[in-house]
């Protein structure tokens, strides 16, 4: 059973996720107009090799639902951030790449994104700080990571 | 634009977060048979004054889409978790409470979730990590905290 004293520090700590989170969110929302699930679709079509991919990896990679995926990539299609092309004898449309303007949005959210990170979560945090919480962060990556070695 | 090793800290510290939001979310299904949503609607019911509330302050304390929270409870009902009461002349049922055996799952959801907070977060951290990451989060929730008096 854990004690007040813990059970608030546990608190203490989810909120702040929390409303760095939401704050990251909204610099997002406000500065590039795409939410969180936009912004986690551009970056993963931007960091694939290639003019696009396969729906099928881009699934894998967001590990969300495959029917999200698709109303996502519908609604972003007709926002002219993606293109999907069809590939194949089904006729069914397979692959998904990033327009021009869907490319643009990417590159400054990218630039959003990382200055917000920088003045709500770096720029605050003392050396000894960051070197604190980056130790405590690999120490449960290191244990907790599922190992796909096995 | 943050550097290649801000963004690493980044990844590493948000990689750290998801691990162990699982590792809580796993044992709460294996210990206690209950997801992580269920969790949170005994835990609000749990420390709700008196034996049952507004359905409509449920909504407000989980900060969910009205028709999420609906169908939540339904389901929650069926397995015998909560139970909700009619009140009002429309005849909707706009209270809910926990059964018996809610109330027993939300305390043995408070003991398992409890140890496993201990086992994954606050028993590897050293005295001084504890301290920094503490203080971090208290100054970030001081900063970043919606100011309900303005």
């Amino acid at each position: 059973m854990l004690e007040p004293d813990e059970w608030e520090f546990w608190a203490t700590w989810m909120r702040a996720q929390q409303l760095l989170a939401q704050e990251l969110d909204r610099g997002l929302q406000r500065d590039c107009a795409i939410s969180k699930a936009e912004f986690s679709v551009l970056m993963t079509l931007y960091r694939a090799q290639g003019d696009d991919m396969r729906v099928s990896d881009l699934v894998d990679a967001l590990d969300w639902e495959k029917s999200r995926v698709s109303h996502q990539l519908t609604r972003m299609e007709n926002r002219g951030l993606v293109t999907q092309t069809e590939s194949g004898a089904s006729g069914r449309r397979t692959r998904v790449g990033l327009t021009t303007e869907g490319r643009t949005v990417a590159q400054s959210a990218i630039l959003v994104h990382g200055a917000n990170i920088r003045r709500h979560f770096l720029d605050p945090l003392t050396p000894d700080q960051a070197a604190t919480i980056r130790a405590w962060s690999e120490q449960l990556v290191g244990r907790l990571e599922p190992r796909h070695d096995t």
